[in-house]
């Protein structure tokens, strides 16, 4: 028996990046959080301390810098595919990289003023390998609610069941989505403003029997409508509220007021997908 | 010499209400969270545990809901005053009350769904006593940025001084913002909308020397277009983009590059009032 | 009528200072949080953008750090104190500021390996003007509990009172306690462990009919204990711990089984103080 | 070509239970987030929205609650055993089911009061399906500092290199650690304070080279020690502390004075396991 060092990665993780583009007097912003993850012969590094196969993650940080200035940032896939494919073919002992993004989008006020948006992300995640790349797209924090629309009955019971079967509630989710794309080429801006239309338009117009059921529907909607994407992975939290008993003080209350709890919640995570996807590779890292 | 009992007050903070209305199929969406104070003659009960005087904090959670479903909420300040005044006039014991909201927004995308808009939140603090209320209203977390039109220059150095003069730079910010009414009658809503929007353009359309100047700007903006208004504060953080040094790699940096720090960071804080503003009384309680 | 500007004030904010002391192989450790503002004349760089009198936020932080290294840290007071005092004295257009600060806490591991501490967070607020200067000790986050030895009985009911009286409940909170000391002089470290000590013992020792008399009684504990220390302002948060009604399930809960909720809470906030306590002047800004 | 459903999972998450247990006037308090999450034959719950396989996560909860009172809680291990081997067992549907728990570690002050602890939460996830369980203890949050003994040189090095050598730094991380146990029977409570002190003491008693040295001695002895753990997972951010260049002000910097930087930070995960290891099942799920 011996003991021995499994996967492993390390890399700099939240270089906060923003990006200015000066057309004349109209600027463009781009505000990034981007995170690197590099995997491959670093076996001495961890059992020796012997950092000859170790680029610095200090190093990463600045080829984020440089390369937002070399080549700019069109899009967070492009911009994570640049740096993916940089570290794979520059760095020999690293053999496999793998680049979060995170993107935050302001409003236009003004030529040169801006106004943060809210708490929605825009993310992507880049991988990369010797034999290619592969992109996964994402939004994060995508806060939806239909305030009728969604019904919970005729579920499974036992000894521990209390709760009372609703035929009218309020579904509020804050969606974690994330896409898996068929191939590294893509119109990125185009296709993230596609699916993300898709998403909520699946929450919207769903009559909702349960928030596995939305989320299916939201999935199916991505893959019928792009057919860029092959595999959608969705993670839901039920945020729960709760129509709040208003008898002691005479009050009737038609689901009009509500207590919007913390914790616990549901949670409602699933993937959909196509048959014939092809195999996810280094994707999910 | 003795100990004594000083400035107390208790109550529930944030409960968390939303107040759906059905107008038809068309349902409109109100989200809050309210915390309720009360002072008053509370000695026993800090002294012996003498409950007498003490209107429990559930019973406040209580009344925000039944008072939400008997009254509806039609803006954050008039249902802070309804609530603020029923509990100096229901509660002998009870001298003081000051009521603070947050209400978040949402984007409409149906007949009854929603989408949450982003950080920004809207605020009132309602206090009331025996002689009346008083209403001063507020963003929070309205983050701003201008790419270019700001400088720093001409500053006071000591020997701890290292930092060089910016004739151009990023100035960004989020924006804590709370104004005084000069009465607690009005037309809330337009009010809001319309410092908001002066706020905002304070920001956008001042070239700005120092974080402190664009502070005063935005509040004189305010007092200026809104007479309803007799004084603004502003709690603004210099949310620091520092320009990347590029040269190691061979490459210029006309600021277009910028590290977004987290901390530390410049805290701008400010009032602009009018000379003749009648005096302030629980306002900022 | 005429636009003014009112109170302002401005500084680095959240500073993070990390003060290693080596006793040749025995080193300790200090880590702080540091915030600085300044009041002063300050009315053209509001008003026109003129930084003459505006020592930069940037400065500030070098001080921070320089005097971390030319004094050393003897205590978050001391050192405040010694900030405080400097740009009072070498500022001529500041007239007066404030120093805050916070200090984590870290268990020792070895000569130079340490552990941090829990959530619990020293604090303090140094003031200072051309007259003196002033010293408010604190601490925040400290997180208590009595599982029993708690009642909430024979308060003031109205139509929205549905609380049940409470003979036997969960007391828990999370202390935020700010002092002020009665001179700029004292044994700051002494002086902090006997007042923390006393606010513990007094919510251990007091059995409780209301959060607020267990407030007052960890107040008054410290002013008896501590004739340097002349006023405590307290901030107690409620965290509720509802005992889960079973019997649906055919079991008894015999306040065993709690939920811990998040929202809402209740909010207790109180002041205790020696009659004859000199003026607070600036203690409280 | 068609669209089917992958992998899903759902479930109450973050139930927070406070478990008192009374002998005599000594109570013991346990503190519990616990997150159930179920898998199976759901296909209908998602493409029809037919919730009769789809056990309420309301149910969960109650069931959490309802197993604090029937069975007392020794362990997080065992009681998350407990509740995912009723589900497998009882539902039908259900083939699979994981249950994360977090502990929160309280200081005993009294009889019947209790000091909450730090950051450090002990953790635990149990998997279960028809063929068994596995368990995997944790720790999260454990902040650890070395301020010598630590050094980062030989690295690789390319165009974007500027990171100078340190032949001294401070090392500080926060130590997120999972250990799989080879059955899922064992005495909890001792392995889990013996992992936790071969943790502490590999990062304490180990020169570094590299974090990714460390963090390997730390795996190593966790299995050198503990027969019982197969396999260890650790996740731990480099905490950067830098060194101030305090020369402008006529000062020198022998390592004393450092800032403690947020972002970005280096992140180091790796993996530590037998070579004769089983398959993990479930056991990362």
């Amino acid at each position: 028996m011996g003991i021995v060092l499994g996967a492993n990665q390390y890399g700099k993780a939240e270089t906060r990046l923003v990006r200015v583009t000066r057309d004349g007097g109209t600027h463009t912003l781009t505000d990034l959080n981007v995170s690197v993850s590099l995997a491959g012969d670093l076996v001495d590094a961890h059992l020796s301390g012997d950092n000859g196969h170790v680029l610095p993650t200090d190093t990463q940080k600045n080829t984020v810098y440089a390369f937002a200035r070399r080549h700019g940032v069109t899009s967070v896939e492009a911009f994570g595919l640049l740096l993916a494919r940089h570290f794979v073919a520059s760095q020999e002992p690293i053999h496999a990289v793998r680049v979060r993004l995170e993107s935050y989008s302001w409003t236009r006020l003004g030529p040169h003023s801006f106004q943060r948006d809210g708490a929605e992300v825009r993310t992507a995640t880049v991988t990369c390998d010797r034999s290619g790349a592969t992109v996964v797209s994402g939004v994060t924090d995508l806060v939806l609610l239909n305030s009728t629309g969604s019904e919970f009955v005729g579920y499974r019971q036992d000894g521990y069941t209390t709760l009372a079967p609703a035929t009218d509630r309020i579904l509020a989710t804050a969606v974690t989505a994330r896409w898996r794309h068929a191939s590294a080429d893509g119109d990125w801006d185009a296709s993230y403003a596609a699916v993300r239309s898709a998403l909520v338009s699946g929450f919207v117009e769903t009559y909702s029997r349960s928030l596995q059921q939305t989320l299916y529907a939201m999935g199916e909607r991505v893959l019928t409508e792009r057919p860029d994407v092959v595999e959608v992975r969705m993670s839901m939290p039920n945020r729960h509220h709760f129509a709040v008993d208003l008898t002691p003080f005479g009050l009737d209350n038609p689901n009009e007021v509500f207590y919007a709890a913390d914790r616990p919640y549901g949670l409602i995570e699933g993937t959909v997908l196509r048959d014939d996807a092809p195999a996810a590779g280094l994707a999910w890292w």
